[in-house]
């Protein structure tokens, strides 16, 4: 597909490079390493924000397309007029936001459709990005602080305890498990469940309830996750205040610049024999 | 966590079991498999529906309380009253129902909270479930006409097409791929996204695009996905107009339901050497 706009500059890549401590066979060393970048995509019908979808960057129009055809607000491509990256001159975001004008029958719907969703996207008059959305949460949540430390052998056996509690993952192959650990490892609580999200909104929830009880619930460090880390997992870390996330496989560009803003200590990649640790490594004794 | 409910029917457990048609080693066989179960939840705030969300039934209280964390509608458990299933004795779907009361400030701040996500959230007055959905959906679209067959030949090869167009996943490890073919498993597109559902979005979307310019794409019989397959996933598809649905890992029940609906042959665990398919096998050539 061809883009109709200019190359998008280098923070708008599809990913990024961060830099990462690694503890492996050969000890600890201080490395490169690329992730998957994610950014808040403004999508725009008519020139009012409709929908800010996270993504990867690239395919932005096909995205919006795509995404409107999901949600049933075109039925078909004949629906569609313009699909453009935003040109509005003030608009310094311009890369970050998707402006599609519909034609026919289904223009005519655009004002009520916009009205529905009214309160539901986030003023965006002057664009997001990644950025503008973590000082918004900076703004009104404090970061954790790092007054506990976990042992890189703690660690280590966190990928094989979740496992062990994925009993539905192993009959069926198709579910997203998550655990919490206090800072010696032991499992204070775990869940599974279809959807990634929903595994920790479970495992976290429960915990409110245990306090909604009365019962002041065990002290939660540490969250292991089965998959990937994204934006939101850390969001839903930093308002659980767990001050470790530690997934089996790779966080994005913005999880890591979450985790960096939220004082959380992001893992990725943990394995029995090695590990990267992506930011707050002073709360990793021995590192 | 202890659940203030009776234990829910047959139809409420996290898993259900399938049969599938497998083809593998030993030719094709009929079996019996187990799916992870997915079905929507409705969380009320105050009585009345906050949010529908998709999920593996289990611990729905649990979910419930962090969800509303997550999406900052409470900052503790100190803002939660009552978090129970529904009760009321015309609820046909309690099971799938969690009414929420929030207390002290919290609690003042329902009535102009709901007001917001006012029309975001499908009339749900008399409970949802999964089969409703789907109702809602073939009511609106129709099933997929079975005119074209694919070969397990062409299926088989899927799988590889895909991954080496997942030139990002190779050097991230974070990202999720999604592909089209044409009837003869060539490949007419191919999208990454840190979010899977983007990744369809975005290859369905660029279809779109080519054919809002005027020239009319290549059949895209089959989408070949790096994941699991969720409802939605098959959703998108429907709507898209793609015939099959194929899939590394797993799909879920409610995927499954969707996709006998919408005329959709579904395939999981697609590999070189075996495959499971789970609804329309008439599409594949030869079973």
């Amino acid at each position: 597909m061809s883009e109709a706009v200019p190359p998008p500059p280098p923070g708008l890549a599809p990913t990024r490079d961060v830099t990462v401590t690694r503890i492996g066979a050969g000890g600890v060393t201080r490395t490169r390493d690329v992730a998957a970048a994610e950014e808040p995509l403004d999508v725009r019908l008519h020139g009012r924000s409709f929908a800010v979808i996270m993504r990867t960057p690239g395919e932005d129009r096909a995205l919006a397309a795509g995404f409107l055809l999901s949600e049933r607000i075109i039925r078909s491509a004949a629906d569609l007029g313009a699909v453009e990256h935003c040109r509005h001159p003030d608009e310094s975001r311009a890369h970050h936001v998707v402006d599609v004008f519909l034609v026919g029958g289904a223009a005519a719907r655009v004002p009520a459709m916009l009205e529905q969703r009214r309160q539901v996207v986030a003023n965006s008059s002057c664009g997001i990005c990644g950025r503008a959305t973590i000082d918004e949460l900076a703004s009104d949540i404090e970061p954790l602080a790092i007054d506990r430390t976990m042992t890189v052998d703690v660690i280590r056996a966190l990928p094989g305890r979740l496992r062990a509690r994925q009993t539905m993952f192993e009959e069926t192959g198709g579910l997203h498990g998550a655990a919490l650990f206090d800072p010696d490892g032991v499992l204070v609580g775990s869940a599974e469940d279809v959807g990634r999200h929903n595994a920790v909104d479970k495992v976290i929830g429960s915990r409110l309830l245990e306090h909604a009880h009365g019962s002041p619930p065990a002290i939660a460090s540490a969250l292991m996750v089965s998959g990937r880390v994204s934006f939101e997992i850390v969001q839903k870390a930093w308002l659980g205040g767990i001050e470790v996330v530690a997934a089996i496989s790779a966080p994005t560009s913005l999880a890591i610049e979450l985790a960096e803003a939220a004082g959380i200590t992001l893992l990725g990649f943990v394995r029995e024999s090695s590990l990267n640790i992506y930011t707050h490594t002073a709360r990793i004794a021995g590192v």
